[in-house]
């Protein structure tokens, strides 16, 4: 708590841009500035990499200046987006993890796994379920849907991910060849 | 990639519940179940606990079924809505490295950190770069924005981090007071 002198770290969150600022309380409520910046991480990296940049810039700047307390921005959400906001900061720290551990990651619409899976789209929890039990001859049905949409979207990787490998191969080289033919019409 | 034999990880982001499974492709494209389960998290707990326990359990199942690959489900956001996706993960990885350091957080509504530093809640950035300037009594104004917002919100932390304190202790007390009441009017 500040109480004497404290040292609080203030966040303004961003993907491209988070700011920092470090600000110190003396004992008889002066307030100093100790130091502030950007940590600023490149649209064009992946998103893994970028979360992974911002984790490990503010695990520094909090080892670096030993801020008592943190704080940052709270926004509002109405009760719905409360619980995709939820849902949102969980994948990000999921993100984290998986690239610390340098594994990639692939991300699948839900309509498309559900399609891989069952056929159609619009495939509801308990035909996901069902196929996810024929599909790895299971005795009785992944429970609860959690699951078994984690499971579908393993089989959906393993369904599709060499397919989308020879087309992205396949894309590149379409790439190549078209790149090649405009250096040539531009030489001409 | 998955070619030959490979493990997936597949995962349903959740910050109640993070479903997973771990499924395995032999090398005649036979698919088998590993292992599924579900990270599950109690709504009261704090945000920063859950965030933490969910990256700790998602590391372990990491390093135990030592997946090839980690697919997600994806969600399709307009590009506004992209923008503020990618924000509320960054906001998650930071809240998980502040807890991971062992540092509180405290949330502030951005209204409310430009009414403590410029007196109303609709002054504008110039506005809060120039109070921050004034309050830390800073050479020139603090650049860019986000630079300025976040030492905002760390002077905001120092000046009402004591009333809040104060504040806190004084209703606990008061909620005491009713319950000791309420003990004796159902003793009566």
């Amino acid at each position: 708590m500040a109480t004497n002198s404290s040292i609080v770290l203030g966040i303004d969150p961003g993907l491209d841009r988070t700011g920092w600022g470090v600000v110190r309380r003396d004992a008889r409520g002066g307030l100093t500035l100790v130091a502030c910046g950007l940590i600023h991480t490149a649209a064009g990296q992946d998103l893994p990499q970028r979360l992974d940049y911002i984790y490990k810039e503010l695990q520094q700047l909090l080892q670096q200046y030993t801020p008592d307390q943190v704080a940052m921005e709270q926004n509002f959400f109405l009760k719905r987006a409360v619980t995709m906001a939820n849902t949102v900061m969980t994948r990000g720290v999921i993100i984290l993890a998986c690239q610390q551990a340098g594994k990639q990651i692939s991300f699948y619409p839900p309509k498309r796994v559900k399609m891989i899976l069952c056929g159609t789209g619009t495939a509801d929890k308990k035909q996901v379920q069902r196929m996810v039990q024929l599909t790895l001859r299971l005795d009785k049905k992944p429970e609860p849907d959690d699951v078994a949409d984690a499971v579908a979207i393993a089989i959906c990787h393993h369904k599709t991910a060499p397919l989308t490998q020879r087309m992205n191969v396949q894309a590149a080289f379409l790439e190549k060849i078209k790149q090649a033919r405009e250096q040539q019409i531009r030489k001409k």
